[in-house]
C-alpha cells in the first residue's frame, strides 16, 4: 500500500481547538479503548498504560471503556466497564500476552462508502459520553483511527482520536519502531540460536539443515531479527530469506550447500512472505483474511523439500507461527517499557488536547540507546507501510548488515519475566463486565 | 520394542569386582563421555554433573575424553581433552541447551554381528587408559552403553559403563522421568498457553483454533504437557491428539467443533506420533533416519486443512520441531536440577564400582514435591520403551487426567534463566581440543 494524504495541518489545528474546549467541560468525557489487527506479547502493555495513566486523571476523564473486540465493540455498543478491573489486574496486563479485551481484523470502510458505520459510532460514542477514541494496533487500525479522528470535521461529533502503535511486522512509519516487535524479534533470535545450537550437534550423523519460518507478509523485519542469533561471540551460518529478495532456488541452494560443507551445518530463516519470481508466494493457500490479505504458511515446508531432493541434506523444520508474537515469557524488556510507554503517551496527549495523532518512539543515540516518546501526525502513518531499508540486507541478500543489527539490537535488548506460579506464567484474565446497553442492536 | 534381559545379577556382581579391583591401582583410569540421540536442553547439564564431580576425584579418575560425536568419537578416536576447559566453561554448560561435544545417532550392532566395532573401542579405551565410559542418551543410546557394559564379561577388557538419563520423549523405563523431558513440556505448556490466549483475543472475527504439532514419535508424553497449559485459574478449550489413541476424524472434528462453539476458540495439540485407523503416521514422510524410525513433520498441516474443510473454521499451525527441545530460555529448573544430578550421580556410581547400571530419578513424594537419585540395572533399561500409563489420558481420548497432572506438574516447576547479554542468552562453546591420536584411522 502506498500514502494517501488526505488532511492538512491546518485542518488538525482546528480540531485541537475544539477537542481543547470540550475537555474543559464539568463532566469529564469518557474514554473508548480498543485493540486491534494481530495481537502481539506486549499489546496489553500498552492497555496498561492507557489505563494506569487515565485513571490518574478522573476529573478529566471519566470512566474507561475497552471495545469488546476492538472498533466491533464499539459498533454492537459491546462495551467494556475497565472500572471494575482492580488496580492489580491492571497492573498484571504489563506482563500478559494477546489482546485482553478482544481484538479485531476489522477496517472501517470510507465515510463516502459506508456512512451508516459513521452515524452508529457516533450515537454510541453519544450514549456513552465518549470523547477520547485510543485504538491500539497496526496499519489497517491507524487507517480505522484516522477515520474516526475525522469525525469532528466531517460530521461534527467531538472527539479526540489517538492510535496506539502495535504491530510485528515493525511496518508503521515515522515511529522508530513499532512495539510488538522487538519481542517477537527476540523470540526468532533467541530460538534460532537454540535451534543452531541444536542442529550443530546432531550434524555429523543426522541432521544438518534448520529451517525455521517467521512472520512478515510484506517486508522482512522478524526474518532479519533471525540474523541477531549470529554474533561475533557466537558466529552461527545462517541464511535468510526476506520477502524483499526475489527467490533464486539455485542461488539459495549454493549457498546452503555452501555453509554445510564449511560448517557442518547451517540454519535457514525463511519469512512466510518470500515469493516466486513470478510473484507467487513461496506457499500460497490461496485463503484470504477479512482485509483481503492471502492467508499464509508452509514456506518452510517448500524449503526443506527444496533441501531434501536437491540437496539430499537431512534437515528438520519449524513453524513459529502465533508462538512468535505470543511469546511473552523471552519479551524484550525495551519492548514492553515502550508499549507502556506509548499508551502512557496517548492519554497525555489526549489530555493536552491532541487529535488524529500517534506517539511515537524517538531514537536519540545507539551507543548508549536513548529514545525518547514523539508524536506524529495519524494522516501521515495510516496506509503507509514502512519497509525494511535496502541497507539491512547484504548483497548477496541472505543477511543482515551492520547497520541492520545497530538498529535491531536495543530493541531485543532486556528480560522482564513474567511471574511464575507452579510452573506456568500467571496470565491475567480479566473480568470484562460489560456496560449497560442504551441503544438498539445493530447489525455488522 | 520389548525388554531384552540379557544379564543376571549374578554376573553384575563379578564385574563390580573386577572394576574395584581395578580402581585401586596407582594410575587413575581415564573416564570417556559421550552424547548421543536427539539433544535437549539440559543434556549439558548432565555434561555438567558428570566433569564436575570426576573433577573432584582426580586420585581416582583420570583425564575426562568426550567423544566428539557420541560413540563415533570413541570408534574413530576423535577424543576431546576436557582438562582443556576452564571450570568457567564446563560450569556455563549447564544452562547451555544442544550437546557441547556433538552427539550422533548410530546405533552399535551385536558382539555378533559386528565384533570388529567392540573390538575398536577396547582398542581406544585402552591407547587411552580409559575405564569408565559414561553414555548420555536415550532408549538407543542405553543399548548402546550396555553393549559397552559388557565388554569385560564378552572381550575380557575392564570397564565401567554408566548410562546418564536423557530424552525430552521421557519413554525410559524405571526412572520416574528423563531428564530433558521437563523442560520440554514446560515449552509446550507455556507456549500453549500463550497461543491460545491469542487465539482467544482474535476468535471474534478470525482465527477460532490454533495448532501446535510436537514431538514424541510412539508416546504422548509431550502432546500431554500441552494440557497443562489449562488449569483450574486458567482453563483453556484445549484438544490433544495423543499417538496412544487411534485418530477418529469425525470424533474429532465434533470435538473442536463443540468448544468453539462453546468457547469461540480451542486449542489443538498434536503429536506427531499420531496415526490413522490404518497405522500410517498422520504425515508419513517416507523417509528413515539411521535407527530406521520413519521421519516426521506435518500433521499439524494435515489437522488445519480438516479443519478448514470440514468445519470452515479459520485456523493458524505452528510446528515447534527443534524450538521445543532447545529451548533453554524457559527451561524447568526442577529438569535442570535432575539432569545435573544424574551426571553427578553417574561419576559417584561409577567410583563406587558399579557397571551396567542407570541413576535415576525415583520420586518420594507429590505434596511437596520430593525426590532422590537411584539406580536402575541397564539390563533393564535398554530396549524398553515406557508408554504413558492409560489412566493419564481422560475417556474421550482428548485430554490429560489428573493422574497425569498429579505426575507432571511436579516436574516444570521452577525457571532457571541463563545469562543474558545485549538480549541474547549466552551459550558456550567449549574449545574442544581433540587428544592426539595413536592409532591407525577406523573406517565407519
Amino acid at each position: 500500500m502506498t500514502a494517501k494524504k488526505k488532511a492538512s495541518k491546518k485542518k488538525v489545528s482546528k480540531k485541537k481547538a475544539t477537542a481543547k474546549s470540550s475537555a474543559k467541560k464539568a463532566a469529564p468525557k469518557n474514554a473508548f479503548y480498543a485493540q486491534s489487527g494481530g495481537v502481539t506479547a506486549v499489546i496489553n502493555a500498552s492497555a496498561c498504560g492507557v489505563i494506569e495513566e487515565a485513571r490518574k486523571h478522573k476529573g478529566k476523564i471519566g470512566k474507561i471503556y475497552a471495545g469488546r473486540n476492538g472498533i466491533i465493540g464499539a459498533l454492537t455498543e459491546d462495551l467494556i466497564d475497565t472500572s471494575k478491573e482492580s488496580a492489580k489486574a491492571i497492573a498484571a496486563l504489563r506482563h500478559t500476552p494477546s489482546g485482553a479485551f478482544g481484538s479485531c481484523r476489522f477496517k472501517l470502510k470510507s465515510l463516502e462508502q459506508n456512512k451508516r458505520e459513521y452515524e452508529r459510532l457516533i450515537e454510541v460514542f453519544a450514549a456513552h459520553n465518549i470523547g477520547y477514541f485510543f485504538y491500539n494496533g497496526g496499519g489497517d487500525s491507524a487507517d480505522t483511527c484516522y477515520k474516526v479522528s475525522q469525525l469532528s470535521k466531517e460530521m461534527g461529533y467531538p472527539i479526540q482520536a489517538i492510535h496506539v502503535p502495535k504491530t510485528v511486522d515493525n511496518d508503521l512509519p515515522i515511529t522508530d519502531n513499532c512495539p510488538g516487535f522487538g519481542s517477537v524479534a527476540k523470540y526468532i533470535a533467541v530460538s534460532t540460536r537454540e535451534a543452531s545450537f541444536d542442529v550443530a550437534s546432531m550434524a555429523k550423523t543426522s541432521t544438518k539443515v534448520f529451517i525455521v519460518e517467521v512472520m512478515g507478509r510484506h517486508a522482512g523485519w522478524i526474518a532479519a531479527a533471525g540474523g541477531l542469533a549470529s554474533t561475533k561471540d557466537t558466529p552461527i551460518p545462517i541464511v535468510i530469506l526476506f520477502p524483499e529478495v526475489q527467490f533464486d532456488q539455485p542461488k539459495f541452494l549454493a549457498k546452503v550447500n555452501d555453509l554445510v560443507k564449511k560448517h557442518g551445518y547451517c540454519s535457514v530463516v525463511v519469512s512466510e512472505g518470500v515469493k516466486w519470481p513470478d510473484g507467487r508466494f513461496l506457499a500460497e493457500s490461496g485463503i484470504k483474511d477479512a482485509f483481503g490479505h492471502s492467508q499464509l504458511g508452509g514456506a518452510a515446508t517448500v524449503i526443506a523439500n527444496m533441501i531434501s531432493s536437491e540437496l539430499k541434506l537431512k534437515n528438520h523444520w519449524a513453524v513459529a507461527d502465533y508462538l512468535q508474537r505470543a511469546a511473552r515469557h523471552v519479551a524484550s524488556k525495551t519492548d514492553v517499557d515502550m508499549a507502556y510507554a506509548m499508551g502512557k503517551a496517548a492519554v497525555k496527549y489526549a489530555l493536552k488536547g491532541h487529535n488524529s495523532i500517534m506517539p511515537t518512539v524517538v531514537r536519540k543515540s545507539n551507543k548508549p540507546f536513548k529514545w525518547e516518546v514523539g508524536m506524529a501526525d495519524l494522516s501521515k502513518v495510516a496506509n503507509v507501510e514502512k519497509m525494511m531499508p535496502a541497507n539491512f540486507i547484504t548483497k548477496d541478500g541472505f543477511g543482515i548488515t551492520e547497520a541492520c543489527r545497530t538498529y535491531m539490537e536495543p530493541l531485543i535488548k532486556g528480560e522482564d519475566y513474567p511471574p511464575y506460579k507452579d510452573g506456568m506464567p500467571q496470565y491475567v484474565r480479566l473480568k470484562n463486565i460489560g456496560v449497560p446497553k442504551k441503544l438498539k442492536k445493530f447489525d455488522l
